[in-house]
């Protein structure tokens, strides 16, 4: 094992807090803590630009622990240099509403700037933030006002490396020249399964140097002065993002277990503890640290001195260009919006209801866009590669480059797991408003990134086009069926699908004035009727499902849809009515925001006395029950789709007026 | 632009059809058929192995095109060289049960090896093929015997390189040194969103340097000779897969589109056709090839010699080696599982009944695969680096690795979705029953492969281990929720969630046996107790949901669980039983067998006339809505999980006896 070096009482505090919570917990992973705390000792006292007594400073260093499994290693740094997170809440690690869960949650410990836990998504969410941060400066730096002025670093375990979505969001880094974004490498060659080499054996230092990065090697993870040297070397490349590859022993103090994946996930045992508190020159009390080592570490006193000066800089900016400082002070400190944005919304809503065009939905969504943008400078949009599919420019839309980060667009390539990762970054940055789009199938590809966002809490819009067989020719493939189940089940995620102009436009409304949750909005490739609706009507497309015809008397039958096959719904009730069916339709763009209403109001759209309901929907069948119960009856799908032009698909499949009204005549029948 | 080679018009020809078809459909991509004409023309007529009249020999040289897009090239080359696809199909290219859907679908065409179309699934894919080949070849080679011994040849765009699926496939695949990969990157500069410098600038070659693949750069992609020439220096090199970085004119051939995005998604118009039909010399007729075009990529006659020599072969080595010449053709040619497999399934299905151990379904899984996997040499297990925790190791395990493939178990690393994909193409080369691991989170990052799995209708088994909120203390980051839904929504793939070790075994038989679709077996982390059966019982658990316990009058209140909450349902049943209400307990491990059944069957199990009905499960509960229905109860999860001890989020979300006690007295008070 490398000698300790001078500074390593401090870092051997990280070892000592890491190995004791975990041991307490009966759970966690004491391996990369003990490996990276050397790493982390360096960056965080010599380093860091940040201000433990305020988390949410704009221009703090961004840290993110993509390895988030090491999560004591974040909390000890948390807890060592003075933030809001005093030791009893280490000594419940991992239990419940602490404020040290076992993965680190953004929301739940102050400092906690991403969760992560699932391998690769914080460095793409740390890609996301050097992107934020290049654009912000490029956007509000003014000759010796760099207000917007800090580094992203991001520590990556094997794990991360090996994940795809590391390439994804590394190839972009490069070719947007993120020279701002410092990443640590902790190459110790222990993975779950052992040592890597059977199964990891990039050159990785080549596979970044592909990418454009500058990258550093062979820097021994234990070195404080080699470690030193490396960032500085790090910060003096403002062109390319740094890679450095830190060579580590995962359980780095652990006379027996380090060095191999024992120590990865599991408590080190109590004698091996004593052990590793006599090899570090730890006192034996677990949770106990010399009051000298916290003195080092405490980076309250230099944080607010940090902080002041940035303050009085924002404060001379003010002074200096009162309206860019408004909008700093609205976009990225309050994160506000226009105040004007509801009128411009509504007046907008009310112009698409005036113009009754029928469009596509990915269409009306660009229309949207382009009403919307100019009014909103933090909008940044994007598409994994499929633009002129989703529709996603506008006629203002300029993209980033390494270059030149004036602009509002990020060409994501094809990456969408990348670019939602990334979007997640952004979005926790602050100073945007995101959108990024994909077709609705692959989606899937980034879901876990949708999920993150949905867990954080953050805003994002997800943009999803060609949302059914309605799509056409491309074949199943490309024909989301589970798709939309999926999302509508994941937590805290608003989704929609509108059926026309208008409802696009309410749901690009909701998803802008959400700055709690991400949305999904999920768009038609093919073209949508326009519906008549009245004011109260159009109002009421917030609450997600409402009546959009109903019968002169009580309604015997009620067809519930969603996009494309609300037209369909409207076209059946009209015969039905004329055949004396006394029928309500109810357009349902959000199921969420519908779930969210009163029961006096979801019971005034589906009464439980009407128990004759039939939902139609392109997408998969069994989430339809869940409003239409055992005696409904659901017009969706149950197979995969077929390659063929969109309407003989629909057609194929049970979409048409006939199906729907023989459906309907076949339920009214059952003990009519 | 590039002079024609004289051997041009036979790449024409796939030209001229690409064109014609995309225009016809009114729907397609060109682009990519016209710009690798060339590369095709002179692997299919120069090198490649296989066999026009029969596309299933076991020896054919496998072909992927993992820009699936593309399809009219692959399209173009079967018909051209003599499969069962005759011109009038490739007229109805893109057309409602035609031969040639939108993207490559493997079942509909023959010839195609695999459905691609997802951008990077495709060479995730071929990889999978490697490794079956490579595997094979060892497990049943001999001296002068080689009678497994093809390659592997991959198409791919820049889409396919960008994705992060081909990081972790082609990462992998350098680890495993798979000599008889050879892959073309199609270096086009274009995708979608135009020319790719914005977006994609990685030094592509030194990229899969970095992965350990024999690199070959500069080729031009419409030089025949040098693509000959690359080829044949691809193969000389056996132990590392080959890249061979093609320069290339996307729509090559389209005097005024060519070089352009133009021409990569859309018809190229009627006049540019006759611009380039001038240009490449073909006739002004649409999908007319010259006979002698015909002629030359004829690859019946050659195609059937090639097999000819191999069942030479083959006849031979069974005369040296009759069984493993049988087990040969009952692994790789028929397809079929030994003859006793049934009774060594029962038998242990009988045994584990009779232990009636209280064990995590996990264990009891990797119980089930010591106890199968002595009998089946085809299993292939693996999990993406959790070996330890998914418990996918039995005693015969030994990894396959670059120098030894005669092993059994894949350690494929940090790599979710490329594990799933490779699974894939191992189990479309046939020769293996694939098992593969991971957290049922992180299914997620895979979640297309298994989609596609689904819709090629293969075998594979996904083993999911730490299914719930009882897995605990690594929290809502690795708590599956609704991730149990999507998989039982996904159309022809087969979910289950056993709830102690004899359905574990019962599961277990079923993936085995179903060689027509893939398996999702669902496992908890935490131990779960025996349930006691009858025989009947024990054969009604392949229904998918039976009666585990019933009232003696008939049921006023049915309790449906899966997995984990069976045994709450039985305890909470146990107590209800004797407050006297008249209760039965459904276990439902598979609601995707179950709704196969018979309507008596479901009845029987489910009737009608009980509308009291709970259904108690640890993952969203609006997918149980559908059982349940309007005047039932979920006892489900609508949120995130936390961390804490499994136990105690247990109690915390409401999975205890005493919650569904209260939740069944307050639904039978209901209208009573």
């Amino acid at each position: 094992m490398t000698q300790l070096s001078s500074r390593a009482p401090f870092a051997n505090a990280i070892r000592a807090l890491s190995m004791d919570a975990v041991q307490q917990a009966s759970s966690g992973h004491p391996g990369a803590p003990m490996g990276m705390a050397d790493i982390a000792e360096v960056l965080w006292n010599d380093f860091l630009n940040h201000n433990p007594n305020d988390p949410t400073w704009p221009n703090r260093d961004r840290f993110v622990l993509s390895n988030g499994h090491g999560s004591m290693l974040i909390y000890s740094l948390l807890h060592l240099s003075g933030y809001d997170l005093p030791i009893d809440e280490l000594k419940h690690f991992r239990q419940l509403h602490s404020k040290t869960p076992g993965h680190p949650e953004y929301g739940y410990t102050p400092g906690v700037e991403t969760t992560t836990g699932p391998l690769g998504a914080g460095v793409s969410n740390a890609v996301g933030m050097a992107i934020a941060e290049k654009a912000l400066a490029t956007q509000f730096n003014k000759n010796n006002f760099d207000i917007v002025d800090h580094y992203t670093y991001c520590f990556m375990g094997d794990g991360c490396l090996m994940e795809g979505i590391s390439h994804e969001a590394c190839s972009l880094a490069g070719t947007l020249g993120l020279g701002k974004l410092i990443a640590f490498w902790d190459d110790n060659g222990i993975s779950i399964d052992g040592h890597v080499e059977g199964w990891f054996t990039d050159d990785t230092a080549k596979r970044f140097d592909a990418y454009g990065w500058h990258v550093i090697t062979d820097i021994d993870g234990h070195d404080p002065e080699q470690i030193a040297n490396a960032i500085a070397q790090a910060k003096r490349v403002s062109d390319k993002p740094t890679l450095l590859c830190c060579k580590t022993v995962i359980g780095f103090g652990s006379p027996n277990k380090s060095g191999s994946h024992d120590c990865h996930g599991s408590p080190l045992g109590d004698d091996e503890i004593t052990a590793a508190r006599k090899f570090l020159n730890l006192p034996n009390e677990a949770f106990s640290i010399c009051d000298d080592i916290y003195a080092h570490w405490d980076a309250k006193q230099s944080g607010n001195e940090k902080q002041k000066q940035w303050q009085q800089l924002f404060s001379d900016y003010t002074n200096s260009y009162p309206e860019l400082a408004k909008e700093f002070d609205r976009r990225v400190i309050n994160r506000t919006l226009p105040e004007n944005f509801e009128t411009i919304a509504n007046d907008y809503i009310a112009k698409c209801n005036k113009d009754a065009a029928n469009i596509a939905s990915r269409k009306a969504s660009q229309n949207t866009i382009e009403a919307f943008a100019p009014h909103l400078p933090e909008l940044l949009g994007g598409s994994a590669d499929l633009a002129g599919s989703n529709l996603t420019l506008w006629s203002g839309s300029k993209g980033i480059s390494s270059d030149d980060a004036s602009g509002n667009y990020l060409f994501y390539g094809v990456r969408e797991f990348g670019m939602s990762g990334i979007m997640n970054g952004i979005s926790l940055h602050s100073g945007f408003i995101n959108y990024g789009a994909t077709f609705l199938m692959f989606m899937e590809y980034a879901r876990n990134a949708v999920r993150m966002s949905a867990l954080m809490g953050i805003q994002n819009i997800f943009v999803y086009t060609h949302d059914s067989i309605g799509q056409g020719e491309d074949g199943p493939t490309h024909q989301p069926i589970e798709q939309l189940a999926n999302l509508r089940m994941t937590p805290n995620l608003v989704t929609w699908r509108p059926c026309d102009a208008v409802e696009t436009a309410v749901s690009w409304k909701n998803a802008i004035q959400n700055q709690q949750q991400p949305t999904a909005l999920v768009f038609s490739r093919q073209g949508l009727n326009h519906q008549s609706r009245s004011p109260q009507q159009i109002n009421d497309i917030e609450k997600g499902g409402y009546i959009l015809s109903d019968s002169t008397k009580a309604p015997e039958l009620i067809l519930i849809a969603t996009g494309s096959e609300v037209d369909l719904a409207m076209q059946a009730a009209k015969e039905l009515t004329e055949q004396g069916v006394a029928v309500r339709v109810v357009s349902m763009p959000s199921t969420t925001l519908f779930d969210l209403q009163s029961d006096d109001y979801k019971q005034s759209v589906l009464p439980n006395s009407v128990v004759k309901r039939i939902a139609i929907e392109t997408s998969h069948q069994d989430y339809w029950l869940k409003y239409v119960g055992l005696q409904g009856k659901v017009i969706g799908m149950s197979t995969f789709g077929e390659s063929a032009p969109g309407n003989v698909l629909l057609a194929h499949f049970g979409f048409t007026p006939e199906n729907v009204i023989n459906t309907a005549k076949a339920l009214l029948k059952v003990n009519a």
